[in-house]
């Protein structure tokens, strides 16, 4: 789930707006982001990679971040969590991305949220953010005209809801071993349980971080957030309850996932039991029968009568039909013995 | 359990009503409502599906509803909840019905408590709030005299309410569980279990956060509750509380149905293997007998002797009985033998 | 464990008391309560039956009860609660009775108590306040010379008190499932460690709402207890809180039953298979071997051997035996397999 | 683990002390106690057996103790707690000593601090107080300088202190019997796996009272206890703590040693059905070769030839030493089917 | 994982420096320490093994630390916890080092923070403060300017990232174990999960306690840390707060593996006991019909038709293959038949 943080160097993407103008750069030269942050409006500097810890520690001195706060940033994976450096706020997350095949990315996003600049650091390029940046360049919604706070916001908004096609791929992921397990459980099977709820522990335990963050995030005080982003913020943590509820339904539900493998084996095997009993007590008496008269003593009147090779056929077919009378009245020959046990469950 | 919410264009229904005056009516220009709400005394809109999102939002719009309320009234579903906008009050709730096959169907129910008048959302029509309705109509009860607070409140009761025969439903399914896991477990006893175990624990999230939506409801400092409407408030939220208490009892014995499921699996297996044990080890030793005198050496002495074969059959029927009586000390033949074996446990 | 309230009409019975008097009746018509009401000292009125709703509403309304208590007081089975209507106190218990056979019998009992006088209210007559009638009635102790609130205690005493007896005759049947499932575990065990689980489900809720209520009735401010009643208060809370201990300590070892109930069974059938297989495998190698003599071909020099038939029975024997010493080493015969398997573990 | 309390009559034992003075006595007349009391200095009086309650009341009686409190003392067993009635000070505590046999013996030991004296009850004569009574006697330490107070943080320190032996026997226990579920798990195995459980949940939650019973001792305000003694007593807390952390870690344990057992009797299980299929699937083909030769039928070709026989006996040494490389390759035959099955977890 | 402490005599090693000044000794004579103690700067004492009682002893004399908290540094081992007496901080911590295959080593590190100096306790030499003594010798870093407060905070991070390699090689040792159940279950494998499971107990309750003790030191007020020392204190909370998650989903993945290895090993025996029945289903009605042509009547028609002895085997042919043929429709015979059953995982 998590792969290793890109080594390439970093790189830095600086986009710098304010409701009437907008720069946005691929920066080559670090020491150039100096001059970005003296412009006016709002920056967001966007790091991607961590191949060279020299420019990220510059990076950090260019915008007075304390070398504890880019240690936290560097050495991944972290817990989700808030820190708070006077004016500056170091908010670490867990991005989560859907990749092929199911698989889960998570990739930490450390957010620095300063004066009048959000600093974002990613593990490797790619994330969730770009319906953000459309929404910069086009200068939809108020996100030109709000401050950097409303951006660091955005972000988190948008890292909280990119875990929902995530616990919806594993919601699907679930009923379809739930159905599996009832009609052909496999040893496989029970791999692919224990994976997704290896997957549900990670999820939870990073959800649950993110949630105590989010509300040490508002319930601040002095905040960095404006009463009027503080009523969006609540609505981000809003979000990361409830994939929580999600996430810990889902874990539930494959806990019993596993119950109902157990359970379906074991009636499996009382099937695979009946079958070698019923066959066993059918045969093993005529198999007797049979034998009896195989035996060479001198006097045996039956062996010299008519009849007798035909009485023993007749015995037999009676003995075998009595039998199989009984197990029906126990129940243990039935529908579910013709048709495959578990078509029974129907 | 959740339907897709109806996607047939909104039905809006207006009740506005004093002690004195009733004027109820179906709304088909959404425009008119801004009439409505100048109407003196209580007004309430209650509107159902969500098939025309300009419509809600132009609701949303004459009501002064902030707009993030609005997303949370029509992206279901939401977990249930109390935001507090200023005047306004957004309380999200889970309706539950009985259908008929015991099925339960959810649907997001979003009230508005606004200065003078409630507006409700459902996903589709049909809902609970039949006798509130009645009760208006026929002025009844002090609901005509009373404010929205109460309107609120009655809305509310009513949904609380309702959650009553979905539980005691489930409650009976459990106890018709319990009897046929003791007695006649099939897959598909364990398939009915895991999916009462799934409404259940969907239930139980959805109260939890509904009895918390209706603490903080209750203890929030101003209140859009009066005194004397809190009293009753108190009713809805102790209702809440013991919906909690049965959820929770019929989760615990849930649980104890697949431990019981399985004991009882590990029994009749138990069963099956001593019915096979026993056969086989009678007439084992007995066909190795027959066995032995069908071998044709030329010097086998019994072979000639006038009553060996009698003997033969007399030493069969001599260690069969010693046998039966050796399986009936040590327990493993008895009254359950002869009867099926799920009748021992009666 | 729950019957249903008793259906016919309400036993009324008063007792109106004070250091010097003492007046006990039973009530006809509800109306001469508004008189009772009026005498001085202390007046306790207790309702069995709920058969006419009318009277009982009528019996509020002459004390002043809000509707919302009367309601709680009717709809049977509340959780236990207290809740305060100004200078009424409503108080919900739920009471317990040892019925004969081992048998539960709950019944709700709601006090209220007033400025001068406590209504108790139950399901049916029948109760454990018979000791405090007579201490009423002989005037021993100080129940005759305190208040209303010294009464209230008492009554909630003796409800405490009275789950003792059924908490104990539970965890003498614990003993006794105890030994059974270790000794002789049938599907009825099974059963009956099920029903003893629910039953301490049932309690343990009710005694945990209970200890709730008892502990908010301690802390109230102000209390309609004085503080002397207020030390004997603490006392009922302190047996609320040993019961709760005993019910959860009862719950614990009934959860471990039903693990042991699943390994003796599984070492009952261990026991089986190894007899299976013993038996198996000692048998039918002999059985090839009568099998191989049996065989009709022309040229088999041993059958012309004069001792070949005692020498396959001495080999016979020494298979046999072999593999009985073989079976011995592996320790899958011994004692236990002579004496019944469940005797080794004494 | 629990015997009922001494019935024979309350031994009596005073311990006067100042640091000058030492007065010990056996009490027979219990007035006497009157005048102790009023010596200068700290008096400890023990009282050993509950036999004849006038006595115990009369004691009470001569130091003033409430009678709840008294009844608290004399009703065993009682849930570790404290009480404060005005400037006398309850502490109901259990007291655990190991016995022959790793038996525990549960006793509860009651202390009443006074302004100037300390009484203790148990149940019978014997307790962990014998090195402070000698401490006293030879006037070592502080404890003859101190007050009362220290007096009863020894005492309840010698409590807390007597527990670890205990809980040190019962992790030697679980760790004999974890060798012993792990090679060699019999029914007796599971029944001191239970007897073990329970008995810490007992002690789990005697000791649970006791920490919260110290920890409100501790920050009772205004406190008996000086804030000298109060260090002394936050170490008793503090081991108190510790020995909770104990036994909840040998309770995790005890369940794990529950989940071990029923896998290794599943092992063995699997061991035992190896066993039965590899032999029935050897010799039965074998068996049907040899009986299709022994058929009677008069056009046998093969019985007439003269290397048949011996071609038979070929035949089947193939199709074992078949068999036997095929369920080798399975993994089914190899170390663990010559050694016990046991063996191969070393 | 915890041995003995090391009882050969009490090695002393004193660091005393400032920023200018740095002198390092091995101490032979105790007493020696108290001019160390009047020294410019600060002064670091590790003491490590516990051999010679009255040297400990004079040790917390020399430094006036009270006799309890010496009594705490040397009874081990004791809890996680901090204690704080007037100007003097007891912090014991448990130091884990991970040695050769992988067992872990635990160790009762306890430090005491004095106005000027640190003390540190240790059970026997080796510890993880290697590289603050580089960084002391060599004065990099702002070790050498800071104070005390700061050595505390940077031997107590050393302490807290000592577990990270550990629970590191846990976490690789579970994802072997995983492999290992999932595709060779053993005994063995059994074995090895409950001790890793045993360990991974042991590592939770001190955690959970370093972390409480950590949290306690944090808030404490007055604080012994300066407000810059806190922000780095705050970093090492941090960590043990990652440390405990980390642990705490190693040990829910334990719980998983255990549930799977019963899960397996159920599968297992499934595939054993369809071989069986396979076999036993096939052979035995074959034999039976060999054993009835075997029989001596003297009028049995079929045994003197030509055709018949191969007509006998055709029919053996027949039921054999329509027998596989039914397994097969059943889903019991397979790929998995051919191949090893745990291969189907795959």
């Amino acid at each position: 789930m998590r792969i290793a943080a890109d080594a390439s160097p970093p790189r830095i993407h600086a986009i710098s707006y304010d409701p009437d103008r907008l720069e946005e750069r691929e920066i080559e030269d670090v020491e150039t982001l100096a001059s970005y942050r003296e412009m006016s409006g709002v920056l967001w500097v966007d790091v991607s990679g961590f191949g060279s810890e020299p420019t990220l520690r510059r990076i950090g001195e260019i915008f007075g971040v304390h070398t504890l706060a880019m240690a936290d940033v560097v050495n991944v994976p972290q817990r989700p969590k808030v820190e708070d450096y006077e004016d500056r706020h170091l908010i670490v997350t867990q991005m989560a991305r859907l990749r092929e095949h199911r698989s889960v990315e998570l990739e930490q996003l450390s957010l620095i949220l300063g004066p009048r600049w959000v600093l974002t650091f990613q593990e490797r390029p790619g994330d969730v953010f770009e319906p953000i940046r459309q929404r910069i360049r086009a200068g939809v919604g108020s996100i030109r005209r709000a401050g950097p706070d409303y951006l660091a916001y955005a972000l988190l908004s948008a890292i909280v809801d990119g875990y929902f096609p995530v616990v919806e791929a594993l919601g699907e992921e679930i009923d379809r071993l739930e159905e599996e397990v009832m009609e052909r459980p496999t040893p496989s099977t029970l791999h692919q349980i224990h994976e997704i709820r290896r997957m549900l522990i990670s999820l939870h335990r990073i959800q649950w971080r993110q949630r105590d963050a989010l509300s040490s995030l508002l319930h601040e005080e002095p905040s960095p957030f404006t009463a009027t982003v503080r009523v969006y913020l609540r609505d981000v943590y809003d979000h990361s309850v409830q994939l929580l509820d999600v996430i810990e339904t889902s874990r539930d539900l494959v806990v019993g996932l596993m119950d109902i493998y157990l359970s379906t084996i074991s009636n499996r095997m009382n099937e695979v039991m009946k079958t070698l009993t019923i066959i066993t007590s059918i045969f093993i008496p005529l198999t007797l029968l049979a034998g009896i008269y195989g035996m060479n003593f001198e006097y045996m009147p039956e062996l010299h009568w008519r009849w007798a090779y035909h009485a023993v056929w007749g015995a037999m077919i009676v003995i075998a039909a009595g039998l199989v009378i009984w197990f029906r009245t126990r129940g243990w020959i039935g529908r579910g013995d013709i048709r495959s046990p578990t078509d029974r469950g129907r």
